[in-house]
Formats: C-alpha cells, sequence, structure tokens
C-alpha cells in the first residue's frame, strides 16, 4: 500500500486473525479517508511478520500514525490546553500556533507522544458510519448513521484491542528517574504526566501526597506506641488530632489538585460531548440532545433494574458479610475460650488465627464482589462510561467499607473492647497490606518471568527495553502484555487505608507507620507496573480525582463521628463526668455536631482553587466575554445556520 | 438640543439642582457620543417644567432613552436570552434576530420595557472615563481612563439617582391581576417578571410556593390543635412530618427556580465580568484579571476588618441579645410568681406581658443591627457587590436567627417546659407578625395618603394611574417616591417564618396556619408596595434566590436536629426507655445522624434541574461544541487579535 510515506507509529490495532478481507479493506479506507469524506484522515500500515513462528502470529496488526498538520488539527479539535507565550494556559488553535510556548517550527515535538495517541484514539472512536448499513462481511455487525465505527467493531469481537505504542527511550528515562534509584524526593510528576497522561499523574501525586499527609500522625503514632503500649486511655489527643488532620488534608489535596491540573492544561479544558459506552443497547431511535440516532434506553427500565435487583443484591451482600463477621466473632470466642483454659504459646498464635483468617476472607469476598459488581453494572446498561463508573464505584464502596470496617465498629461500639479492636484493627491492616503486596508486587513480576522465558524461546531479546528489539518485535511483545485496567483498584486500597488510619489509628497508632511504609512500596510496585508489566494505557485528561474526592470526604465525616465517640467513650473523659453518664453523651453530641459544622465551614471557606490559579481562570474567562462583546457575530451565525442545514 | 428627534423615555437620571453647567454638557455629550468614540449612543432630553412651583423644583432631570437599534446591540451585548423559532431559549443577536420568536417587522415590542430600562442602566453603568482626569467642574471628582462614570457621579453625591420609569398602563393591568381582585389563584409571575425583572418574579414565586408548601403543614395543624391543646405527648408524629417536609420543600423548589429561570432566560446566561461596586475605594492600581487600572484594596487589609472588627463586632452583640434574653426570662419568672401569688384575670394576662415586650425587643434589635451589619460591611471595603451582599447576609442572618431563636432553643432544651415553649413561640410569632405588616402595609398606606395630599396640592391630580397624568408631572411624582431597596428584607421575613414553623411548630401546630395567612397578606402588601409606594426598580436578572437557598437549606439541617432532639424529649418516646435514659439519647442520636446522611443523600440524588431542561441545556451545550469544532477560527483568531492589540 501506501507505505512509501513513512510516519511514526503511534498506535495498534489488532483485529482477529480470521478477520473477513472485505472487513479490512473497507475498515482501512475509512481510516485513510480526508475528513470531507467522512473520514478520519490518518496513516495506516499492516505490521509485517515477525522473525518466526509466521503461521502461529496474527497478521491482522495495523500500525496508525498521522501527519503533523492532522495531529495538530486534531489538538485543535480536543481544545487541549497548552502553555501560551505569556505563561498562562489556553486552548490550542492552528490559526494561532506559533503564539505558543514550546511551537518550534513546524510544531514537532510540540504535543507530546501520550497527547499524539490521545488524539488518535479520539479520532479512530469519532470514526462514524455513514450509509453503511452493516460491516462489510459481517451482516450481524449492524451499523447506522453516526454510529461509531470502532465500537462496534469492539462489541462483535472483530478487533480484539487498539493500545499506544511505548517510546523506548523516554521509558527509559522515565523509568529510572521514578523507581530505578531508591531515593527521598518527590515524583517526576511532569514526567509521568507527559508520559502517561494527566488521569495517572494525578493518582501518583494523590499517593504521593497522601504519603506526605501521613508522616507527621506516624511521627506522633510511633512514640504514642513505644511509651504507651498497655494505656488504652490516652488516645484522646491523637483521636482530636485525627479528627482535624482528615479535615485540612483532604481540603487542601483539592488546591494541590486544582494547581496540577491548571498547569497540565486539564483544570479549565471543557469536557466533549459524552458518547454511549461500547457495551450500551437499546432500541434505535433520536437522541434527544444531538438529534443523532442512536440506541435509546429507557430510563425507568433502568431504574427498575437498579431497584429491583441490584439494590437487593447488594443488600443480600451486606447481610452475607455481617454473617461471616459473626462467625469470626464466634472462632475469636472459642479461641479466647482455649486460650483461657490452658494457655501456652501455641494457644497465644491462636488467638491471632481468627483475625487472620477472617482478613484472608475479607479480601476474597472483595474481589468476588468486585466482579459481581462488575456484572450487575453493565447489565443495568448505563448510557455513559461517568454514569457507569459512578454506579459501579458506589456499589463497590459501599460493599468494601461494611466488609472492612464492620467488624471494627462492631467491636468498638458493641463489644467496647478496645484490646480486642486494637489486635483486629492490627491483623486486619497487616494481613490486607501483605496480600495486596503480593498481588501488586509479586504477581507482576512472576508475569514478567513467564513472557521474558517466552520472549528468549522466541527472538533471543529479552526486555521492551533493549534498543536493538526490532518494531515488529516490540509490537508482538506490547500486545501480548496485560491490560491496564485503570486506576479504581489502586484508589480502592488507598480509601481503605485512609480508613484504617482515619477511623481507628488513635487506638492503634502503628497504623499511620504502616500505611506510610505501604505507600511508599506502593509507589515503587505501581510504576514497575505502570511501566514494565502493562500496556501503555491511552492517557485520560482527568482535571481532578473524580469520584474518589467524594468518597474521601464521606470517609472523613464517619471519622469525625467515630473519632468523638471513641473520644467520648475513653475513660479519661468518663473521669470528668463521674456522676452522669446522661452528661456526657449529651457533651459528646454537641461537640460532635459542632465539629461537622465547623467542618462543613471550612469546605466552605476554603477556596478550592488557589488564588493565582482563580485569577488566571478569571482572565480568560474576561478575554473571551470581552471577545464576545466586541460583536464577533460571524461565530453566533455560524452557530446558527450550521444548525439549521443539519 | 436635538429634542426633535422623538423618543420614548425609558429612564430618569436626576442630578442635584445646583450642578456646574460644564459637567452637565460634558455627560450629556459622553451619553450622547457615538460607540465607537467611547460614547454610549443613547438619546437624551431633559424633563421640562412641571405645572408650578418651578423655582422650587430641580430643573437637572434627564430623561434617557435609545433608538431601537441601540436596544437590540445592548440586548446582544449583555447576552439576554430570548426564546427561539424552535421553543429554546438562546442568546440573542442581531445578525439572527429573525429566528427569534417574538421579533416582528423592526423589532418594536420585542424587548420588554423592563429590558430596555436593564440594557440602558448597562449601558450607563459601562460609561467609561476616557482621557478626563476629573468630572468637569468638579476637580475633587477624580476620574481615571476606564473608571465608570456614573459611579463617579454616584459616589461624589453629583447625581442624585437613576431610576425606570414606571409604565401606566401596563402597571395598572398587572395591579388589576396581581392584587386588585381577591382571588385564589395563582400570582402573574410571567407579567411580575416582564414588568419588574426575574429577581422580584423569583421572590414572588418563591413567596408562593412557600405558602402552597405550608397547606398541608397546616392542614394537619388544625386538628392537631383543636383536639390535643393540652396533650403535648402528641407532636412526635407532627415532628416527624415536620422534618421530612422541610427536606423535601427545598428540593423542590430548587428545581421550580430552575422551570422559572429556564423560561425566563436567565438560568444559562453567562455573567458578566463584575465591576467594582461604587462604595469600593482604594489605591489606583491595575487589576490582574483585566489588566484595568482601577482602585485596588489588599485582600489582607479586609481580612484584617473583618476578623478583628466584624467577627467580635457580631459576637458583642450576640452577648447583647443573650443579656437581652436573660432580663426576659427573669421578668417571665417575676410574672409568674405574681400570677401564682395571686392568681387573678389580670395576673393571667400579665404572663404574657414579657413575651410581648421582648419581641418588640427582638425586633428593634434587628432593625438597629440591620443598620449597624450594613455600616460595617461596607467598611469592609468589598470589591463586588455579591462579596458585599454574602456578608452582609452572612452577619444578619446570624445576629437575627440567635436574637429570634435563642430563647425558644434555652426554653425547648434547658427549661424543658414545652407548655412555656408553646406560649413563647405563639406571642413571638404573632406579635412579629403584626409588627411586620404594620411597616409592611399600615407604612404605606400611610405614606401613599401623605404623598397623594402632596399632590392635591400641588397638581389637583392623584395618582399615578391617572390617564391624563402629564410625562414631567409622572417623572416629578416618581422622583419623590422612595427607593425599593431590594427584597432582602422580604426574604429575611420568610427567612424567620420559615425557622418557627420548620423548629417549632410541633409544639404550636397553629404556627403553620399563622404563616399561612401572614403570607397571603404578604403577598398583598408587597404587591401593593411595588407597584404604589416605591419607584419602579431595575430588574434584575437572577437565575436563582441566590445565597437564601443556601440560609433555608441550613435552617432545614438544624431543623432535623431539633425535631430530633424534640422528638427524644416526649414523654411519648421515652416511656419507650422506661430503664435506661442513656439508651434513648443513643437511640436518639443514632437516628438523627441517620436522617442527616439520607437528607444529604436524597439533596444529591435528586436532579436540581428538571430533565426536559437538562436536555435543552445539553442540546444547547452539544450545538456550541460541535461548532466549536467545525473550526470558527475567526473567533479564536479575533479573540487573540484582540487582546494583543489592546
Amino acid at each position: 500500500m501506501e507505505s512509501a510515506e513513512s510516519f511514526s507509529p503511534l498506535v495498534v490495532l489488532e483485529l482477529v486473525s480470521d478477520t473477513q478481507e472485505g472487513a479490512i479493506t473497507w475498515l482501512l479506507q475509512r481510516i485513510r479517508d480526508k475528513q470531507r469524506d467522512g473520514g478520519a484522515e490518518l496513516l495506516v500500515e499492516q505490521l509485517g511478520p515477525g522473525v518466526e513462528d509466521q503461521e502461529k502470529q496474527n497478521p491482522n496488526l495495523f500500525l496508525i500514525g498521522a501527519s503533523l498538520q492532522r495531529l495538530l488539527s486534531g489538538a485543535e479539535d480536543l481544545g487541549l490546553f497548552k502553555q501560551f507565550n505569556d505563561g498562562s494556559m489556553r486552548s490550542f488553535t492552528c490559526a494561532n500556533k506559533h503564539n505558543f510556548k514550546d511551537f518550534q517550527g513546524d510544531g514537532d515535538g510540540f504535543l507530546s507522544m501520550a497527547e499524539c495517541q490521545y488524539i488518535i484514539k479520539h479520532e479512530l472512536d469519532t470514526l462514524r458510519a455513514k450509509d453503511e448499513t452493516h460491516i462489510p462481511g459481517y451482516t450481524q455487525a449492524k451499523l447506522y448513521p453516526g454510529k461509531s465505527i470502532i465500537r462496534r467493531l469492539l462489541s462483535k469481537g472483530i478487533m480484539v484491542q487498539m493500545f499506544p505504542l511505548h517510546e523506548k527511550e523516554e521509558l527509559k528515562r522515565l523509568s529510572f528517574s521514578w523507581f530505578k534509584k531508591v531515593k527521598l524526593s518527590h515524583q517526576p510528576l511532569d514526567d509521568i504526566r507527559h508520559y502517561f497522561g494527566e488521569g495517572q499523574a494525578l493518582y501518583f501525586g494523590f499517593l504521593e501526597y497522601f504519603t506526605f499527609a501521613l508522616i507527621p500522625m506516624a511521627l506522633i503514632g510511633v512514640p504514642y506506641y513505644l511509651f504507651d503500649w498497655e494505656d488504652y486511655d490516652k488516645y484522646v489527643v491523637f483521636a482530636v488530632f485525627n479528627l482535624i488532620w482528615c479535615t485540612v488534608i483532604l481540603e487542601l489535596w483539592k488546591r494541590c489538585s486544582a494547581t496540577l491540573a491548571y498547569h497540565w492544561g486539564t483544570l479549565s479544558r471543557k469536557k466533549a460531548f459524552e458518547e454511549p459506552r461500547p457495551g450500551f443497547h437499546g432500541v434505535l431511535g433520536f437522541n434527544p440532545v444531538t438529534g443523532r440516532e442512536e440506541p435509546l434506553y429507557p430510563n425507568a427500565k433502568r431504574q427498575l433494574r437498579i431497584y429491583c435487583v441490584s439494590v437487593p443484591f447488594v443488600l443480600l451482600c451486606l447481610y452475607l458479610s455481617l454473617y461471616v463477621m459473626m462467625i469470626y466473632f464466634q472462632m475469636e470466642g472459642w479461641a479466647l475460650s482455649v486460650h483461657d483454659e490452658d494457655p501456652t504459646f501455641w494457644t497465644g498464635i491462636l488467638l491471632f488465627i481468627p483475625s487472620i483468617i477472617y482478613a484472608v476472607v475479607i479480601e476474597i469476598m472483595n474481589l468476588i464482589y468486585r466482579y459481581a459488581a462488575e456484572f450487575l453494572t453493565e447489565w443495568e446498561n448505563h448510557r455513559l462510561e461517568s454514569s457507569y463508573q459512578n454506579h459501579l464505584v458506589l456499589k463497590v464502596l459501599v460493599f468494601n467499607f461494611f466488609n472492612c470496617f464492620a467488624s471494627l465498629f462492631y467491636i468498638a461500639f458493641a463489644m467496647q473492647d478496645m484490646a480486642l479492636l486494637r489486635q483486629s484493627l492490627a491483623t486486619l491492616l497487616i494481613t490486607s497490606q501483605i496480600l495486596n503486596q503480593f498481588m501488586e508486587a509479586f504477581l507482576p513480576y512472576w508475569l514478567q518471568r513467564r513472557r521474558n522465558k517466552k520472549m528468549i524461546r522466541k527472538v533471543k531479546k529479552t526486555t521492551l527495553e533493549d534498543r536493538a528489539l526490532p518494531l515488529e518485535e516490540q509490537v508482538r511483545l506490547e500486545a501480548d502484555m496485560s491490560t491496564y485496567l485503570g486506576t479504581f483498584d489502586d484508589y480502592l486500597e488507598l480509601f481503605l487505608l485512609f480508613g484504617y488510619v482515619s477511623l481507628f489509628s488513635c487506638v492503634y497508632p502503628l497504623a499511620a507507620v504502616l500505611v506510610v511504609l505501604n505507600n511508599i512500596t506502593e509507589v515503587y510496585s505501581d510504576a514497575f507496573k505502570m511501566c514494565r508489566v502493562f500496556k501503555r494505557p491511552f492517557s485520560d485528561p482527568a482535571a481532578n480525582i473524580g469520584v474518589w474526592q467524594l468518597a474521601f470526604e464521606a470517609m472523613s465525616v464517619i471519622a469525625v463521628v467515630t473519632n468523638c465517640a471513641l473520644i467520648g467513650m475513653s475513660p479519661q473523659v468518663k473521669s470528668y463526668f463521674p456522676e452522669s453518664e446522661m452528661q456526657l453523651i449529651l457533651w459528646t453530641v454537641a461537640i460532635e455536631h459542632s465539629l461537622l459544622a465547623l467542618k462543613f465551614i471550612l469546605a466552605f471557606l476554603i477556596p478550592d482553587v488557589p488564588k493565582p490559579i482563580q485569577i488566571e481562570l478569571a482572565k480568560l474567562e474576561f478575554e473571551s466575554l470581552e471577545a464576545l462583546k466586541k460583536k464577533v457575530n460571524s461565530y453566533f451565525v455560524f452557530t446558527f445556520q450550521f444548525f439549521h442545514i443539519s
């Protein structure tokens, strides 16, 4: 084909090996077609065969790239924000390209590779069917005008995957500065963002922020642990500290996140209109917003599925989790009775066994529930990816919270046994950390070794970082790598750790220390898995950590209530109200209410965006208002004409 | 002058009678100048002399109007939303004017008079100094490039006032349908909005909504009052009802308000960049956002004033209010002891005297505090009107809440005397209602009569509605009317009534009935005062009731807590926990927490904007995104060029 035109491959598209020839020709044609003919105007090339095993290899791997001009106009379509000459961040436009800071010559190197890949993904995703009724050669793969072709190929299983290529040199540099040298310094967040995109970089930023925020707590925790080991009464100071800490760090994180997002240009970027997610199905109709033909699914039906199936299912799971908890308490009681009857070293160890088993069971239940929740949310048939994510996160969070913390709440408030709480918390925390590190660090290592063996058998070349690895082998190697499923599980883990620390660390001050240690290894294992284990993910231009901010804030509200209750229950405080327990409770409740009120007022008073960035944003807003005022009529005329024609 | 050009006067501008001739000539010239020369391009005419008393009359009254073309281009500048041909609301543009629904011929009657007046006000407000260093003839009235001339004239006292004219015919029609016939039907909100603007219409909409929302409560309250007069124990059902009621109505109001604002075109209108408020002063500098020269006042200084003066002052006032409350309780005790010693009919009445005096004192203190708060907030020197308003509302709300409700809280929770609570609540409510109605209905009536007498003496003509009243007299008559100071006091009154009902109506079920009656008279007295007593106010394109929504929601949170506590204290509930008061409190607290959580979840789940309007908004958003995507480069090029030139 037109392989004479040289291009640097950015994205790989893999079709199943037995794809109909007609479908391939048609697809490539549509990708290459000019934009005015409804094509994506990208460059495509079929990947040449690898070194050996040619009959076993999938021949249908395609490399996709684009001309520089095409990429720049794509960046404009997407409204990417880049740094302007005057230092502010502005939406990129081709007409104005020379006023952007890093635009030199014809603009080579102006867009990072991750941005180019994101642009290509967007262009492929919005490549729409014209008058085709089905994919050539596949009569069951229906198309209608406006349907995204790539999404149909994916949902019908004709396309295996689409992924961006790694950039060997840059990956090497990034790995080196990120996790290869053990050092006490910040992560290279800008480089991470440059390579993996804003969503990833914000996760690592949050992980780092959370770790640093825990350090004061860990510092207070250590002497507490060393000198007051058996004195359960002294935890009031710690609880008060806890309470302020968890409110303040979340508020400050919002400001940090806004600063990062502003400098990365995602803070004020307008979201594009959200397309239905690939799995969404329904009867063809007209979308009331766009007027385009697309599948519609009645909202009432979805609500019915949510309230009549999903909610009862979640409640059932919660009940099951409660049941398991009760079994744990029976085991605990049995172990205690054995130990009390005839206390030896082994019965002392036996005391820890129920907690450990319970911790493992919790992890397993969380895992199984995770799959069930995904299945159920998929079945609820949400139109938008964001709505799917919100429902999934809500389901998973409620269950995980209940599953992990119910026993601790029961011990703390129903049994009021602080010694058991401490023991149980420690066991849960340590066991789940060990399990998680195993899943995140050992498993990847093992997968890596397995892949290496395979590769050695194949091409006698070892890793991706080898400079001499030919492109054909690199692409096939990456196609074999596991797919990174997003930051969901990483955030969930942080959420639970935040819960352990903010809710109960006053009775077990070492919790913060353990979480800090865990987070440090987490940075390394997560960095390792991003760079070595998984396919490069498409960057996702996030402006904040999204629904997780809300989840963490909800947890911090619960933490205020819990800590107040723990303070009220402490013997130290009780001694102030020797005559009347009622007085004590009323005071505790009153203080708790004022703390909650204070928390909301604080959240209201502390601006979410730091002042200098507010000014920058107001500047842009003002400029666009002024420009509108000066009668840019053409813009309005165009808007209306366009919609009256179309 | 150019009085040959006929025009309908819209706005009146009054300068002090001894204004320098030079200043007048200069001002009129600036108002008449073409826009490209930095003028406002409006029509101005000096008002002719009245019938008599010519030497006493102020000659410096000017009528301002504008050509139809000027008004339409002003509407475009302001981004007014009007109904489009397809029924949706769109930002008006001249280029596209024929596609708007009510645009006929040359567009006469397309803009309502209130809109025209708002446009003229905006054009006058944004009439800026060019290279003048001061107002001609007033060397102390400094100007600098970009300073709003009208604001400087106002702040230096050269301009007395600027107000829009009433429209006699329309006012007559509106008065008739609004309050002249007593009927059980909705208010003509669309007509109110048409005549007074969206801010006013939203207030009356809210007043009506609130009254209708109270009716179920009033209906439950009457039998309660009739049959259970002395049975204080039965209030649990009522408290539960209260609790649900106040959450639900506020959520539903948000949806109502969004629907109204959408149909009035204010929901998605972009706010213009806010100019400094007239009273704001500081050292000249460059605004970091606009780059224009304007007074700057360091934020740190303002914070210092707020935290070192305002906050202590508010606390002092609260302490004073507490002190007065204590005096009230002493009086109450004294009256009770007199009654107990020798109970007669007169001592029975004496029992009510302290409450009545206290209610009157509360009203007086509120009034005095109101002025102090205004003075203090003015002194804090806020740059923006919105920030000034927020600080004023916050100050006034905190004090009013404390002043009105502290005694009730004390009686309910410290003294736990439900009979006294009922009596005190009834007296406070009834006294404050009588006082308010006096201030709002009788006072206006009296003012009206006084003005009429003056007019009769002057021109033997009676009211504004007289068709034959010449323009000269009408203008002078209106210039004499009081100025309407905005909806602040009206909302504040509703806020306190909402407090009485939602906090304590379970112990005095007639409260809702009283508030309903009050609201009905309130509609009439407010309508009367808007149409007859006050100058017509400039319309204010509000999209919602602003900070008051937040205030009412805060009150409803407090109502949940209060009602839960009242339920927990009821003998009925106490009888369920005969053995342990602690159990009772713990249960009450637990239920209260879950209700609060439920409240927040409900507020989160119920969308603030009804679905059909969400779709309409999404449609507009989508269209503008699509238009941007289709490369309206000219717009961007223009934006950047403009800012590189300027």
